[in-house]
């Protein structure tokens, strides 16, 4: 048994972990492929370190397989290939009451909040667990978490057949949301300004502008017939698409805030009056958004082998997370944490 | 036949107007009596010159009498007393074919881009009226189109029965959406910052909040046991409240944009990604909307009578306008244009 721990000042350290015995209702994992997340990279670059709290074992985009169970658990034996929802709620505040259990005024993060998953083996919770079906790899598991967040998002906008979507954004959670809404049958376009992005959204069959060569409210006016968007996902964190997104949505068109905004950023909010917006926050995942996101990658709806840009051995954790460090071409590094799998 | 004029710089010419026979599809109304908006008062002001090109009458809150029909008109016969709701869509945009025509991308809003209510004979399209039944006076159907606008605003914030709303700005707009929602059985509080209007709440039955000298952010929590207002109205229009609504908001709580904000106020889009929050832009109103105010008025469920601040003839239209100018304490100025009504 053995963890990495992020020391701080983006460093990790390799050294023996504690293996922990399952209590009841709790599941001991072997853990088998971790992503890298942008929050790890905020972690990594240490301004997170009030919330983490270093030394600690951070990741959450994980897959793994049951090693051991404790008493009470039903949905899983061991053998079986699972991903971890990592949300730890109170199940006692007005917002879990309300059956928000995901945005828990209360919630813990694991990960975050609490140990996460760079580890051989952890120990979790059997509530936070989906199983894997047997046509998806544990390397593609470790992608059901940031692609659970993108079918909550689009789920959260309502996004439905024929519309025309705008994702402002390519990053992997903007490429991923954009794959969930041309599954839905939406009309996608991805505003990115940078050009290895671009390439990938048009290799993957998005198209794509270039806001700052191209005028993003001329273009999507022309591809709508004067409409806007029906749905525009701002999932960039910065002022121009704040900006942006008010201009190209069509009237009544809903706005989906998957970024986050450290700022708090001028908003147009007479075009919100003017011509109907909706502005709908979004944030992590619910239990359906994680079996939407399993079952597209079992049905082959998505391919998302594309994204994965690197599959490193946790000793090199260091460098897999260098290598991600203001890399624009790096979509998703995994990290391997055991020889079996 | 005579027509106050809005002649630019606070003033109104009161001269003979033009009885314009209806043509197909039109009705010619005796006006009644006519409100004062916050929208003419800016009028009034001089700062929406361009979009008004005066000379030109205004006014769009009224009711009148059904003088004269035109060919094919089916829904009003003369002696009809009805009020208008003055939307002139095209029926021939994306925002129309979506069935959104109140915010149609052409509108002309009656009283502010075509000639409104403020003269003795109106003449519009058979479609824009709403018949008064027996029981509301003209004087109180001078009424039904703010209150239409609220209808429409807690309609878009799905207010139900039970929740916890705070309308912040407690103008006639604000008295308005407060007086609905609670009709809808929610637990209202308006936040206002001047004392008569607070005392003018209170009088109606509805709790207020001072947000200069109370915290609203502790006071909502408290009255909310920790969770927060389902449902926020900004009806005031200032900084200061686009910073609070997302304070006192509630996990998924539903914020409905009816202020007119001319800046861009800084918005903290972080709380609509952390707590899931949803915006809702609100303008005019539907069908449904004036049906439902003028049912609200008939059956007695709302009384907006106290509104009523003033009722001044045509000829003193000018001190009318005056005795509204910065004057917090005035809800509501009607003007009669007829000796009849």
């Amino acid at each position: 048994m053995f963890a990495a721990q992020y020391a701080g000042e983006k460093t990790f350290n390799i050294q023996p972990g504690t293996t922990v015995p399952p209590g009841p209702g709790e599941v001991r994992l072997s853990v088998g492929y971790v992503g890298i997340c942008g929050t790890d990279m905020h972690i990594y670059h240490g301004v997170m370190d009030a919330r983490v709290a270093p030394p600690q074992i951070i990741g959450h985009e994980m897959s793994g397989v049951v090693a051991e169970v404790g008493e009470g658990v039903k949905n899983v034996v061991i053998g079986d290939h699972v991903v971890v929802r990592p949300l730890d709620y109170c199940l006692n505040c007005p917002a879990c009451d309300a059956g928000h259990s995901h945005v828990c005024q209360n919630l813990k993060f694991m990960g975050i909040d609490t140990p996460g998953a760079f580890q051989s083996s952890w120990t979790v919770k059997s509530r936070t667990l989906h199983k894997l079906p047997s046509n998806v790899s544990l390397k593609m598991g470790a992608l059901v978490e940031p692609l659970a967040v993108a079918c909550h998002d689009v789920a959260r906008a309502r996004v439905a057949k024929g519309e025309d979507v705008v994702v402002i954004g390519g990053g992997p959670i903007g490429q991923l949301v954009a794959m969930v809404a041309k599954a839905k049958g939406a009309n996608v376009i991805i505003s990115e300004v940078n050009a290895t992005r671009r390439q990938f959204s048009e290799d993957n069959g998005i198209n794509t502008i270039d806001p700052i060569n191209q005028d993003p409210v001329a273009e999507i006016a022309k591809v709508t017939n004067g409409k806007g968007a029906d749905v525009v996902f701002e999932v960039s964190g910065v002022q121009p698409a704040v900006d942006v997104m008010t201009e190209i949505a069509a009237v009544r068109g809903r706005i989906c805030m998957v970024a986050i905004h450290s700022q708090k950023p001028q908003v147009d909010l007479f075009k919100f009056f003017w011509k109907e917006l909706e502005l709908l926050g979004a944030r992590v995942y619910e239990h359906e958004d994680f079996e939407q996101a399993i079952k597209l990658i079992a049905d082959g709806s998505l391919d998302l082998e594309p994204l994965i840009s690197s599959v490193s051995k946790i000793n090199d954790i260091g460098s897999a997370f260098a290598s991600m460090d203001g890399n624009p071409s790096g979509m998703k590094a995994l990290v391997s944490l055991s020889e079996e799998f």
